[in-house]
């Protein structure tokens, strides 16, 4: 009988998984392509980038604004070089996923789900090679672990994913957000919220 | 001389407002409906909801999760109701524009668009019967800047639009994120994202 | 036996059920807006308007055309007001579903599946608060049932859903369709059929 | 001047031409194909059907009903037989855009566009081979003006396109819609509806 | 207990029909028509053509290069004649399913799966209303395998497929591929490439 | 005059660019993840692959079959192995665009635009950190050309791509496509073509 209700159960799972591959929706182009492909991006993905700034990582992207032969074709593409102990900060990109290939040094990264789904918290070290997602419109962060500088490659589902860094969004926009607003949102002194402001 | 010039600039602005009128995408459901359609929603958006929270306001959703007539029809709704002083705090929805009409008081509203367009700010006070616009996936929030209780109703153009409230998923999630990783991002000494992080 | 039948069911509709929360498919924008965005729409959804005329309501909507800074973002919203005894009578959005809250009095309102369902009816009084979907494409119509004037909001999941009035798309056009062709359709005697036109 | 003019209209002519040959969207499927392909379909579009009916026409139809290879394909065929002084009555598919090609015989048929649009007529005469289209959502019909019988082949952007018959919808209801929100939607007397319901 | 195994084998089987009849996608427009439609395509679909060329065949196509009233709307129609022992050779179309019904004639028709699927080869010998269909992106092609001319029509769901035949894209670029390139991927001696791409 | 001329081709030039980098369209899933996101891929994209094969060269897949939190996300990854004269041979991807960057080594890259643009061939020598785009459907290849062994990350817009690689799905199907089709698709020799099926 227990037997017979695992039975269900992988029933259940494999008709999950089996009817779980065919429900996603990618939409394709009109035409071959819209204008001129592949002409060059501006400095490419070759080198790695300044890391000297506040959270000590750089990202370059080639997406449609400076490879317009992107154009309708639903891809994007970027290099995120990490100094040690840098990040690329909480941020979310509001019309893309995320897949990410470790290409040198050890990355901790995470995202959170929704408030719906509890606002759970996904992590993973990754080493080279590792491969991880990054769900459209989630929060998610990585940070260097490793004692050398790191690369990472990804990709994004939509030929201009956007980003929306939270802490430059939220405390750094222009102009300001009312700190009022901020301060009961955050549960923070106005005060602190001023700062903040003047950080961003 | 000018004045032409101004001709075809007026041209491109005509042009610019014609054609963007059409390049939008909306997809189709495949059948008529997908389960019984208009069966009862959880209590559905009938009364003023409690708004003795620390941010004083209570949103109340119809969405595929407790109306399953939704099911594959890319739309739901939300009644918000806010206490004086009380506030929608800066959120985001990963897969939905918003649109939000006053039901009555007066609300300051605001969205911030995203790194590549400057983290610009847009806000506008509202009064009963005016209309709001908050793209898919930037942050925004609503504060009640009035006198009494207020009402708002949004629409989301999706069955299941996801919210993401920032100061909870950033500093509340389930396990907490690394202080020193949020520390660095919002420039805060660790100890006061510890702070923050028993708050949420 | 039958247990083991009715759990075979259960395991089905839990299947259907959860299986159908996730096949839906809503497209995103390409951008963060795509011209001003809230620019002042053309009288907004303030006040109650003129319901004199043959149907005794009005819809007054906010869609791309008076608000351009719902471009690419997939929604729109209208309010509809009903005199006594008015309807917003039968019709069709070629390009959305609807989902309707009532804001003030008694509303009766319902769909017809299409022809491979049955045509079905599929009806429900509503009051304030409650909320009713009518599906993309099939024909609806809202009846003001209460003794006093009434007010409704409600979303479309497009930028410009679109409306066809079915008794004046049928009997309306310009030019009119020709009256033997509807004679046979509706199976009315031609006489009837251009009186009919003659009122559209 | 007055040429210059018309060059400019001619150059927003021609760009409104060259651009919106760009700006649809089809979606594309998740694997070669869902299910079993080109299993048998019920009966096939072979042979001349009946068109002793009310209308004198009788529709086939090839979609994902009865040929389940279509699932997530995207597209449906029909054959449409009609008898001398047939026609293929008012009606909508909720979910498709229609292209047919006359097979034999002389059709009239035509298409009323949306109330924004004005619900003008648009029709033409069509012989053997040629083609004409009727846009997703709108009430469209054909005619056989010819002396002896037709036939024609139309396919659907959509695996299950739906179809909504206005007068079997409006007035064949099951149950019927009350009999006074039609009067006065159709500004008929309530015993011509009732009697129009008992005919459907 | 093998009935039962059956039993749950046809649960399975029901399920994955059931389900799998709502999990495709497909967008709409976003407004009635997009340009003047069903102004006059070039030369329609009338008549038989010249099929004296290297493969026996010929299409003749309706999208939206030729009929611009099909912008926006996602489907698109072809007539193709075949001469006796004539073939539509291998092919794709990047962009569209296809669904092809026989006019007139024998055809022996047949599309290869991914290599993920093995690449299977799926066939079928149709006669007059037969109904095949290819799905979007594999090769595919049909063979007049009667002893008269045949005719077919085959609808897309793009208003613009695009058609990518192999030998000619193959082998017959502008400018040609390395040879080494194709003689290493064809097994063949460059020497028969360079003569292939001669031809082509 | 000439001057102005060239001012109006610079205007369309302008709102060409502009406008067209706004009529893409990418949909988004209905959920956070579908199921669980970021179980461990099959060996990942960590080392270098066998290239002992016909071609050279080896591809490494993460995507919805072994990656199955990729479900719904609309987008794949791989790692491409390719050894000294090692070649991707000519396939295409029913279903997305291909954006592929080079780790290692140098690259010989090109794709084929369909027969309405020409089937004319894009080429380009792709070096460590160079970007390339392989419009969806179409056919394309990358040989490398370098003294030693290469690697290349790309990413492609589908969580279910698939692969139809040309010569094994024409020649190597399974069972064989009837040698008399192919013989005049490719005009070769029956026996050449049986050689080449022999082969494969």
């Amino acid at each position: 009988m227990a037997m017979k209700t695992i039975s269900f159960l992988s029933i259940i799972s494999f008709l999950a998984l089996t009817l779980s591959l065919v429900i996603a929706s990618d939409p394709s182009p009109l035409q071959d392509f819209c204008i001129g492909v592949n002409t060059p991006a501006n400095g490419g993905l070759h080198n790695a980038r300044a890391v000297n700034n506040a959270v000590g990582s750089n990202v370059t992207g080639v997406n449609v604004n400076n490879l317009p032969g992107l154009n309708t074709l639903g891809i994007s593409l970027v290099r995120i070089d990490y100094g040690v102990n840098g990040q690329n900060p909480p941020h979310t990109h509001p019309r893309a996923t995320e897949i990410l290939v470790v290409q040198q040094g050890t990355l901790f990264v995470g995202f959170v789900s929704s408030n719906g789904d509890g606002n759970r918290l996904f992590t993973k070290t990754l080493n080279k090679g590792d491969v991880f997602v990054f769900p459209e419109g989630l929060i998610h962060f990585q940070a260097n672990v490793g004692r050398s500088p790191a690369v990472a490659f990804a990709a994004l589902s939509s030929q201009n994913p956007g980003v929306v860094t939270i802490a430059n969004t939220v405390f750094g926009s222009n102009p300001p957000i009312n700190p009022n607003v901020l301060a009961r949102a955050f549960q923070l002194d106005p005060k602190v919220v001023i700062d903040l402001q003047n950080k961003f």
